[in-house]
């Protein structure tokens, strides 16, 4: 039996769905409802747990770009729940239809490449349901839950691997939210009667450090502290921390590794003291991306660093800068760790040419 | 005519008052008004001028506590002012009341060396003043006039100092608010005809990059833009940054920087990318301070990172971490640039040896 399809475990097919942080639940991400997607709101984390019911394609795509659920994989698993919506027809669904809304679903974020990758599965199933007379929606659904339950066990992999990395009552430092193989490193944590202790740089603007990541330390049980962006130097520097641990929105064929803005200094800053960063990427390098130049940086709309909780915090008429990604190179990542084992940045290439753990990918 | 008691003019003497941005005019740091010290509540800037009638020591000292008024040396304007609210007497003042004062003055933040320096001082004109039989505070009032006077002066020096360094039309990329020096700096360039461009970092988590260091960009009449304390690195290494600047909240002997945590994480992502980092310390380097182990830095409530603007952005149980300074080596510092001249870091000793511009410093 696949446990994807047991409801009480994790995606994972591990543990208790209940006892994983909540993030990584099955609702903590998209789920499909009967005919509607249902999103937690991650915005409104760690105080309310809010869910939004999203009934067409732009409300998904709108929840996507407005950072209702963020990460580079799990919006490609909200996205495609979401292309699920422009295929209602239980006969004579239209190809054309479909690949539109596709198209404004990989527009809401550049950066990571899940999205377009899961629109590219999706188009393709449609069209081979749609040739032999079938109903395109189970079969979108279908496969995004196979993409779902592929996406947990890669990044339970990973957590186990970069579990192996970390002494017992390690001190991490995080940006960002680092996304499954993360929670996961947590639960194998727990799992092994080891320790982990997580201090958060909170992240701004979005604060996912301080909402997300200190939500799931917490949650699984260890000691959480969280700090602004611009700490993480000085407590390396202070011997408080053992290693940098962030997840990637995008890693390229030579070891470059696109992540939120903020990783590149913290990376510089570890390297400067000794410290090891290690970058969590359950499902390897992306292929479509050689070097740095592949990469497109998302820039947003930079009103949303000068107002916070309703309060402008800049003077009229002062904009705000809002790159979203940065850049770090090959040299200032220690290790890439994926679930087909943990890589040196410069040969993460080899990634494809070492033995598949979890079959079936789809982004 | 000495020109600090020319009121239309600014401390330094050579600005039209009212032309220098708001939080380095005269009532931008702290004034004495008859009976009370008026403090501008900088916390509330940029979109309130909201100014703080206090009326006892206890009263300023929570202020400088609170950061009502904040760096290094306007906190120690107005602790001076803070203190003849310890002497209202015509005749007959306590002079233990008032060290009692001082001491309770020098306590509100540790790291930075100008509030004992202004205390020292001050006791030493109350004690002559209660030999000759003097009414102490008018003693006390003139000698921090005399010391907001020399403060500003050498900060017009330091920043005409830093203006021969940065090229017309530079971008400067700044952490916190770098105070006096910065602020002529920018008068600087702009009575000489030059343009400069400004990228504060917020400086979470009071923000002062945001409300204090844009502000003073943007009355200036200088492109000002604000960006988060994790996206500087990034913008140095795509170069939209010429140098990284910042004043200090203490320097040592071997030139060690000691400044608002951040600094530490963009002088080594300037020293990566090839940028000066300078540091501007209007008065020359802490004679206290032979290196890093003589700093001691200043531990606020961690309330103060996992809140804002009344609303908590952790976890509950999650707590905040907050050191508020950070250290940076000489050897990531380019140039210190004082009152008296520009110095490598590790020559910055030399301060003392050389010939002094502007006579009378007292803190």
């Amino acid at each position: 039996m696949d446990d994807s399809i047991n409801p009480k475990l994790g995606w994972e097919g591990v543990f208790e769905n209940d006892s994983i942080p909540l993030p990584m639940r099955r609702a903590g991400m998209a789920e499909w409802q009967f005919d509607h997607v249902l999103m937690l709101d991650r915005r409104r984390l760690p105080l309310e747990e809010v869910y939004l019911q999203l009934r067409c394609v732009e409300e998904v795509a709108q929840a996507i770009e407005n950072m209702v659920i963020q990460g580079a994989f799990s919006i490609s698993i909200a996205a495609g729940y979401g292309l699920a919506l422009s295929a209602p027809q239980t006969t004579s669904d239209d190809i054309e239809q479909i690949e539109l809304a596709a198209q404004r679903l990989i527009q809401t974020r550049p950066t990571g490449l899940a999205i377009a990758r899961m629109m590219r599965a999706c188009i393709k199933v449609a069209k081979t349901a749609i040739q032999e007379g079938k109903p395109v929606q189970p079969e979108i659904l279908s496969l995004v839950d196979q993409a779902a339950t592929v996406l947990a066990k890669q990044g339970y992999q990973t957590g186990k691997n970069a579990c192996d990395l970390l002494a017992d009552g390690s001190t991490i430092l995080t940006q960002c939210f680092p996304d499954r193989s993360y929670v996961y490193l947590l639960m194998e944590t727990a799992r092994r009667g080891k320790t982990i202790n997580v201090i958060c740089s909170e992240t701004r603007p979005y604060l996912q450090g301080a909402r997300l990541t200190a939500l799931c330390a917490q949650q699984a049980g260890f000691k959480t502290k969280v700090i602004t962006d611009g700490m993480g130097g000085l407590l390396m520097r202070q011997g408080e921390v053992d290693a940098f641990v962030t997840a990637a929105d995008r890693v390229c064929m030579d070891g470059t590794v696109c992540n939120k803005v903020g990783t590149y200094q913290y990376a510089l800053a570890a390297q400067a003291n000794g410290l090891p960063y290690y970058t969590l990427r359950q499902s390897g390098p992306d292929r479509e991306s050689a070097s740095e130049a592949d990469i497109e940086v998302e820039y947003r709309n930079g009103e949303e660093i000068v107002n916070w909780a309703g309060v402008r915090t800049a003077p009229i008429g002062v904009h705000g800068y809002y790159p979203s990604f940065d850049i770090t190179p090959p040299d200032l990542v220690t290790k890439i760790v994926t679930d087909r084992g943990v890589f040196d940045s410069n040969k993460i290439a080899s990634y494809f040419e070492t033995a598949e753990k979890i079959p079936g990918a789809i982004v």
